[in-house]
């Protein structure tokens, strides 16, 4: 069943996935002669590098969202649709969705990356992953019933196991996440719960490799390890888990932690969709692309972003999966199709680096940019700045730094609030509350 | 099974429900010698005055959501549970929750009220009540989803069923919802649909009694009228709704509306709580109360607001269902339980009359202050300043009142978000996406 899209007669090009590539490839699309279809599972944009913010109660979920069609609202060759993709028929130029299929002439596969759990099911099961807003709800939700709950019982290993945070995966979620559940432990938890004893709560970071933000500098990761550890999080880095079974974390060294919220940022792999070729499926579960981003095999069908693995000579395991190289891809698929349909010669991807950057907490971030490295409050303004700016849409840009303004100086938190209960790992003991 | 709460030399004062009157009788019992324990469903206190804005996309959710635990954050002879009352064991002096059993020496119920369905279980079933954050969030999805559901049928009448809203109740919540659907008919949803023709989109806004806001002045009626059926709202006055089964509205007059949405704000009933003897539950189910709100046959225990019927000369059906009327009885049964355990005789609650308000759209409310009538924009500057200062929080205030700024300049909406999707209703053919 083919689904009710008005025909042109402009050549058709299909994006799926409203993330950073998507939108910068759609926009890049304005006025050309092409009709636009965008399909997304959401309606919105979710800017993914805050979605830790809204989890520990720094921003409300609408702040760092925006809906898709106010983006292009003024774009009249663009189409969108709320659907999920399902299957790619490259002989049928078709993509099977869960509303009908579509037809397309170019596709541009922006689909992203979901959480990696690396085929541990138990970690699946019961650790809180954090890649869209739903998920970052629920987190926030999580972390505050488990407060509730710790109140509840009189077993003190029982209430440490409530307060016991773990974090999995030291690179910028996992370090942002951990700073910013120490900044509630340090100013707003105590306030909250004067009959908890907060000091004994516990913020355990672990990284599998030698480091913290392994891909920044050993500068940025020696700065961050400080940080984090003046603010009273324990870093365990050489360290793997082995599992996690809604109680215990277990290491890879024998140790196990006891605790009810188990963060999960080691790992992503590409959201890649069935039908095309199984053998271009690369590491990290990413389409093999060409330097014009053309999955390999398919002509008129590229991928962008951290679904893509472009393997070159300097970048071997393809570019990081952060949001310029995905943006920076995504214009230049838009002009290359461009090109393509007017027989014009295709220009290959060259990426520039803009540099990367995590925060720690207030007045601490690290910042590389190229040679140029820098810590502390300086490198945070700079982080609020750039992040600020890269955000999509001048109200969403005002609500978050009124925000950020408002907890810099007040060292509060405002959304503290457990709208949805998370029912995965709640207490089972209790009667659930009809909400 | 009892609760560990500790336990004080001081009499115990048990609140259930962190609205209105319960946050202030909570107030008034700062650094007096009584235990404060405070229970409600939800860690937040609600701005329920609000709430169609939220469900309408003006407003995020955690704007006119305050935590319960930041409000009283010092006051230390507060103690806050998130817990749901079940029965009320006036002999024991006991309150039994979800989470065990709570002792009291003298309880306020401040549960509030709840959507009256009048019996009609079909309309309990498929209409959207509006008394909570989490339904105020799944009726914005449900406005958003039948839009995109709209683009995905070919059939004009389906078509038109999803674009039809229809609001049920003409008091200040109908009229408000009724209003702020159509500014987003006439300013946002051409933008976000072109490819819908926005001019079928229908409001119906349906009143059983000769006028709207019938508790206001016939001024106000006329006024807010005018203004409604200016900005493209049906209202059909003295007409009775017999029945809604997910597709049609049956009206007394016979005729039938089909509609996908359907709102219902046409009354509310006390939530009273089982344990007390039934015969003192008048009617809309609220308790009926002597000039001190003690329930009637109890010594110990009061009921404030809206679950309250205090039964005058002055106000024969108990005093309006209005925050003010709560707070005030909240603030006097915090002063008489202070009076009463020091044997000082308890005062009698005189309601002051704070007058009452409602908004149609930009420019456009309606203000009765006692015979102080008047309509237009500086009633909608009044009602927005009175909203604002009315709100928990300051940051609250500062967010809304920078979105209000936002919305009023822009003509836009920030939060069209499909956020967690609806499925009470949602198109049965559709497949769902799981997000």
């Amino acid at each position: 069943m083919s689904i009710d899209i008005p025909e042109t007669n402009f050549p058709r090009v299909v994006i799926i996935g409203g993330g950073f590539g998507g939108i910068q490839a759609a926009k890049k699309l304005k006025n050309k002669e092409v009709q636009v279809i965008m399909i997304d599972r959401h309606n919105y944009h979710t800017f993914q590098p805050l979605l830790y913010q809204v989890a520990t109660g720094g921003l409300e979920p609408d702040s760092i969202a925006h809906p898709l069609r106010k983006i292009f609202k003024n774009q009249k060759n663009f189409i969108f649709r709320v659907a999920e993709a399902r299957f790619i028929d490259g002989e049928k130029k078709t993509i099977i969705t869960n509303i009908g299929d579509i037809h397309y002439d170019y596709l541009i596969i922006a689909t992203g990356s979901n959480s990696n759990f690396f085929g541990m099911k138990d970690i699946e099961e019961h650790a809180m992953p954090m890649k869209t807003i739903p998920e970052a709800l629920d987190m926030r939700s999580l972390v505050l019933q488990n407060f509730e709950s710790a109140l509840l019982t009189d077993s003190l290993s029982e209430q440490e196991a409530f307060m016991n945070f773990v974090v999995i995966g030291g690179g910028p979620t996992g370090v942002e996440t951990a700073g910013a559940l120490a900044e509630l432990k340090n100013h707003v938890l105590p306030h909250d719960y004067p009959e908890l004893d907060i000091r004994r709560m516990q913020i355990n970071l672990i990284e599998g490799g030698p480091r913290l933000l392994g891909a920044m500098s050993e500068q940025a990761s020696e700065k961050s390890e400080n940080f984090l550890k003046r603010m009273g999080v324990n870093i365990r880095t050489n360290e793997r888990v082995l599992g996690y079974d809604g109680e215990k974390v277990e290491l890879g060294s024998g140790k196990a932690l006891e605790s009810k919220v188990v963060i999960w940022s080691a790992g992503v792999r590409g959201e890649t969709l069935p039908g095309i070729n199984k053998d271009v499926v690369v590491g990290g579960n990413r389409f093999k692309v060409n330097t014009f981003n053309q999955i390999e095999g398919y002509d008129d069908i590229f991928a962008i972003g951290d679904v893509a693995a472009m393997i070159t000579e300097d970048f071997p395991r393809g570019h990081p999966g952060v949001a310029p190289a995905a943006m920076q891809q995504g214009v230049l698929v838009a002009k290359n199709i461009v090109k393509k349909i007017n027989d014009i010669p295709m220009e290959p991807f060259k990426y520039f680096d803009k540099g990367s950057m995590a925060t720690v907490g207030r007045n601490r971030a690290v910042v590389d940019l190229g040679f140029i490295r820098f810590q502390g409050m300086f490198a945070w303004f700079v982080w609020m700045f750039v992040h600020l700016m890269t955000l999509v849409g001048f109200r969403n840009r005002v609500v978050v730094f009124v925000n950020w303004v408002w907890s810099y100086f007040s060292y509060d938190r405002g959304t503290r609030l457990i709208i949805r209960r998370f029912e995965k790992q709640a207490d089972k003991k209790l009667d659930p509350i009809e909400v």
